[in-house]
């Protein structure tokens, strides 16, 4: 059984949204979601999480109490003069890929205040959002040792440089394929793998949505399928779910050997399962570290040979 | 290392054809392919092979023996007046699918005649070819004990009843994962091969191509992603050389547990790997079962947690 007495706290920074979505299996109005969100309540399953973020004075008080249950910090999430970020989406049979409707980014551009004992997390996740801020958000803290980011399609293509500078400073790289190779320029997946290691990340691990997990960690690779769901409901937030579970089963553990990592890389894959199941973080708010045991425990089974 | 004493030998029916092939790395001209080519030479790596098919008296004697260097047994090989079938394809910058620019029959509608010694045939691999072929080669085999069968979208649109009385008869089915989704109308690919399951094999394993791929046997799933390669060069033949390693390396063992069927397609994964390396049969006629262990052994590492 999973044990995380070692536990470490892990600051996150990223948006905190209210999403409309639209799937093949209905749709949901100015539900709960963000990057940092998704991250912190995955993550929040094997370790305490600061979040760090900016909503605005609609954000609903509900939504601050559910994230409260599941003892998250809330002390670096600003409320602004303004509204919240939100983003309106769809997917159509094809559950990979999002389509984007609208994004009004509100008071996401305002960078938060960093609370003083935010300052001395050693694990960092810097989740989606623009690469100056997740820059600054790591220049402020005072000794991090264990760095993930994740980016995407829109600062790839505007904020290259300020990226590549983070990249320098991030020990684990976690985007999708297409992003991967929209950095890199390479079509073919390990070899953009390569190429993103030559960036500065130690590890750097692909996302494939409902195709797994592909990972290069010190010159090893390893890679994981997704768990076999029979209904995909919204793939909304799979992407942080997985960071979250994987950077939480870390921060949980004394050791960061590469064992470690790729049973990381499962646990993230699991807990990324069950977020998927139902509208924004309906399911992901309801499992219990046994679930996500459970699941664990049938993927040693599906990939045993 | 790999044990392959009690090889049976397998008796595969399907095409021997001539394939003009675009990929983005280049071109082929009239080079040997077919469904039952790929399997044979996959297959003969682990254990004797019967081909059974029709060519035409311009197929170049080369090809003939090369097949021959690798002990495939041509005896059913007829040469009939005529020409060989032809198949003309291109893949763009997604290598996972196949555009058909064209298809000429010729000899291949006409059925083979069956040597008496490949009746006694214990393991049959039915390779995509018209699925009444398949039935009447199936029927005329005295007492077969392991039946694995292919299939393609042609025949789904088709001859969707021959196809499902095939399906009683044979205790695998291997498909790629829009012929599944297609055979039942699932998109979901868990609920797909839950839905092939009751037409009858107790197997079925569905082909993703760079994704891998996801198997379900005696009610227990398995799923394995594809051996990362840095360069594919033409994906043709690759789910007929997962069959035959698949099958060749079952035909070699003296069980079918559910761990030597897990082992097969880890087996079949890693010979189609070598297939994509190369056009036509280039690779896949210049490996050995060393090259293949090799390459198992790194996906036992890739793959470990």
């Amino acid at each position: 059984m999973l044990n995380c007495k070692k536990a470490e706290p892990i600051l996150v920074v990223g948006s905190v949204a209210l999403d409309t979505v639209q799937t093949p299996f209905g749709q949901a109005k100015e539900v709960l979601g963000g990057s940092a969100t998704y991250f912190a309540l995955a993550a929040s399953l094997f370790t305490p999480v600061r979040l760090l973020s900016v909503v605005g004075q609609d954000f609903p008080r509900k939504y601050l109490r559910r994230l409260q249950l599941h003892s998250i910090d809330l002390a670096g999430l600003q409320v602004l003069p303004g509204k919240t970020f939100r983003w309106t989406g769809r997917y159509r049979e094809n559950m990979n890929e999002a389509e984007t409707l609208s994004v009004c980014q509100n008071v996401l551009g305002q960078f938060p205040e960093i609370p003083a004992h935010y300052r001395e997390s050693r694990f960092v996740f810097l989740a989606n959002t623009d690469p100056l801020t997740q820059l600054k958000t790591l220049e402020a803290i005072e000794a991090p040792q264990m760095v993930a980011c994740d980016t995407m399609n829109l600062w790839i293509r505007t904020q290259k440089t300020v990226l590549k500078k983070l990249l320098r400073k991030v020990n684990i790289l976690i985007v999708n394929d297409s992003e991967a190779r929209m950095l890199t320029g390479k079509v073919n997946l390990p070899t953009a793998v390569w190429a993103l290691l030559a960036h500065g990340p130690k590890t750097v691990i692909v996302k494939k949505g409902e195709h797994g997990v592909f990972l290069c960690t010190n010159g090893e690779l390893f890679a994981v399928p997704a768990y076999p769901l029979h209904q995909v409901v919204d793939p909304t937030g799979a992407g942080d779910s997985f960071a979250g579970g994987f950077l939480g089963y870390l921060a949980s553990q004394p050791r960061f050997t590469p064992r470690e990592i790729r049973r990381a890389t499962v646990y993230g894959t699991v807990v990324a399962s069950f977020t998927v199941e139902d509208f924004s973080t309906r399911r992901l708010e309801k499992i219990t570290l046994k679930d996500v045991e459970t699941r664990f425990q049938e993927m040693k089974r599906i990939l045993k040979f």
